[in-house]
């Protein structure tokens, strides 16, 4: 029982690695199974098929993300700041949502959708009580946060094409991160 | 002659909806021939193999995104709205950017990287002109504009989950953009 956990562990290892470079389409389950040091028929047995076992990856790793990341509606810039962090640091998880977006897993957006309501809710609340200012509706302010802290990673097409150098400006970037959700929430837009 | 320039642009339109949906590694040579209506074997010969066929479909539509979507450095702002609603218009380009993206096109990017270089300078020579604040580098400020724009397209793995009713939103989800962006580019971030 103990060797049949550790070999999970390491095929949803090996699936991650696997999924984040080729996508759902590309990943070939041999391959999989090679990494993981594991026969290919394992991997059906304990995930179904191909598509169970990247949901299953994904699953696993946006759980790391809710865990690690609440939303903190008392600092929004900081927030984004460490969304940023966390995007940057974890390039194949950017990777695995950019994948499963295009690929239209939709029995993990369900889930994803679960944790935005509840973000939506508290951000809210937090422009009830003049946190932020109200131009912007609760789920444009969460859009806008989260396409500012990820411009920067593996899952948009634009920002590193932009940047290459954008490992080294990692602290000036950081930087304009917060600066941007400073001026977004803070006044007005001008007429 | 004339038959066969025909034949190629039905190809390439049926390639254009294939990648678009199933990206490279996902992409059938055989359903891009029977929704061409041509053989399968004309396609590698016009075409070489699916790769190419990818990259001169993506590059045949940013062709179009450079002559409809020229740097307009006297007003950002509606520059951004434009890249907005041409974002919003167009989900299989949106989606093909970020397939390229993720299978890592790199003759494609640097033929985008030629483009994104002219557009720094222009925006570095309207930063001078007093244009924007001087508080975003023009590659910051180019990235941060795209990431807005391009925030509820397809090639965004968070906008459309966030607001799904993204599309009965545009006029007012253009109104955010154009806000955004006068906000970024109207002073200096708070300390």
């Amino acid at each position: 029982m103990r060797n049949a956990e550790v070999t999970k562990e390491k095929i949803l290892d090996a699936a991650m690695a696997e999924f984040s470079a080729y996508g759902i389409a590309g990943a070939r389950v041999d391959r999989i199974a090679a990494a993981a040091g594991c026969n290919k028929n394992l991997i059906y047995i304990y995930f179904e098929n191909k598509e169970t076992l990247f949901i299953t990856v994904l699953k696993k790793n946006l759980a790391r993300v809710y865990d690690n990341l609440p939303m903190a509606t008392e600092n929004l810039p900081g927030y984004a700041a460490d969304l940023y962090d966390f995007a940057m640091a974890n390039p194949e998880l950017m990777r695995l949502l950019a994948w499963a977006n295009l690929e239209r897993q939709s029995s993990v957006q369900q889930e994803r959708a679960e944790s935005i309501s509840q973000k939506l809710g508290e951000l809210a609340k937090a422009q009830g009580a003049g946190i932020a200012s109200p131009w912007l509706s609760p789920a444009s302010l969460l859009t806008l946060i989260l396409a500012v802290a990820t411009a920067w990673s593996a899952a948009n097409p634009f920002g590193q094409l932009i940047n290459p150098a954008v490992q080294g400006d990692r602290d000036e970037l950081r930087k304009t991160v917060i600066s941007a959700i400073g001026l977004l929430i803070a006044s007005s837009p001008p007429q």
